[in-house]
């Protein structure tokens, strides 16, 4: 049992916020009852898992940490203080893991049929990405593919935010010229979100396979996928500010292809 | 001008992050280029702004500073070191305003026409109402009116994620009572979003005079308003998490009107 704050164990798990030391070690961090449950349910190999019990939220813990116990990792207890200090929240839970990355090359995604799929280009913030990937599977969506990002997938943030839709959406992450190439070789439409154009997402083909791509909040969509893609649509947007943020740009353009897909007709 | 982070004018702008002191003064905090523009256009009253020039970003802050004089405001320059104790921001523009808080009475809506508007009852994260009041500002929404909230809408982060479209954007705050009378004596109909139904907000009337309602993420609305509620639908969802993010549901509703009101006919 961990009991002092200064534990190198500790010292590491705080090193693993650092992009550099989870690429080097190929490691990354789950925090959170939720997250973990849906890592351990989607096959993500769990290294070790510290554990406090005293920070427990519920009594289901036991049954998830068995479970990661027979899935091969390593249980360490970890008294409340170091535990604080390895957590990366503001109200831990008891449960922080060490897993191992996984692999998300586009290559290996399924685009058979008529999948909806969510591109997105140039994100840098981990909690945007997690947002998006919550909405993309909310939505249905068969993957979520993402192009040059400056944010790691595995930055903890991403896994937070996402609630641990990251183990439940399969993700790519590639370039926009290696996405634009294998959506088209699958037949899969691409609809760019863009301000500066008259055809609105209610105006186009949003059926069959079709990825719905949304750019930086920023900087919006490079010209690679605006010229690049089948069609470009924006959001018929009121008011004063600049834009909608990028993930309410991706849920309400993905819901827009949800409800022609539950009634083509209308 | 002020060079010491000690200055009492800085300990007092560190101070107004704390709703007691805001609420004590009938004071809050804008910072930033595109937000203090928003205020000064909408008519709130600045009563003193604290410039940075080696902070500036942009060339057009002498401009703004000017009309910030012309409306009244104390100018205060001060040295880089004290004014980024005094911001909120990791990357300070240079701007940050001491304004007069605004009412936001129900009573002082207008609810008449064919007005779509976004109740949102029980927030708790200022992020989230920024982030729903900028997206009510791109749906076209007459006002937001917040019912019960533990947020204060003059929390700094309100201000910052909204964009400044907290002052374009008429806000009211009051009970789920209160709300409920006179939505339902201006003849606006309400549709309370709420997982546990049948009906999908693709199902139910959106048009005409309509509210959209929306609660907590962590608790969704009360039963008060899923009673009292003209209709009740929810957001079809598909994948493993347990819902959208509170400001997500709101916005896809929200444009789920918005585009009824564009094609009446589909």
């Amino acid at each position: 049992m961990i009991t002092s704050t200064s534990n190198d164990a500790i010292k590491r798990l705080v090193r693993l916020r650092d992009r550099r030391t989870r690429d080097d070690q190929g490691t990354f961090l789950i925090e959170g009852f939720r997250e973990l449950s849906r890592a351990v349910e989607a096959g993500v190999v769990i290294e070790a898992l510290y554990v406090c019990p005293e920070l427990f939220l519920g009594s289901n813990e036991p049954a998830l940490i068995q479970r990661c116990i027979e899935a091969g990792a390593r249980i360490v207890e970890v008294a409340e203080a170091p535990f604080r200090k390895a957590s990366y929240r503001d109200r831990p839970e008891g449960l922080l893991a060490v897993a191992r990355q996984f692999g998300n090359r586009v290559e290996d995604i399924d685009l058979s049929g008529e999948p909806l799929v969510l591109v997105v280009e140039g994100i840098e913030k981990p909690g945007n990405l997690g947002t998006m990937l919550r909405t993309a599977d909310a939505a249905g969506c068969r993957c979520v593919i993402v192009c040059d990002p400056t944010t790691d997938p595995f930055n903890p943030n991403v896994v937070r935010a996402s609630l641990g839709t990251l183990f439940t959406v399969p993700l790519a992450v590639t370039t926009t010229a290696r996405a634009l190439d294998v959506l088209a070789a699958a037949g899969v439409s691409t609809v760019a979100t863009t301000p500066d154009e008259d055809a609105t997402i209610y105006d186009v083909e949003l059926s069959g396979a079709v990825a719905v791509v949304v750019g930086s909040e920023q900087y919006g969509l490079t010209s690679t996928w605006i010229e690049g893609a089948t069609v470009r649509a924006r959001i018929p947007m009121a008011g004063e500010a600049d834009s909608l943020n990028a993930a309410m740009a991706a849920g309400i353009t993905l819901f827009e292809a949800v409800r022609r897909r539950r009634s083509p007709t209308t």
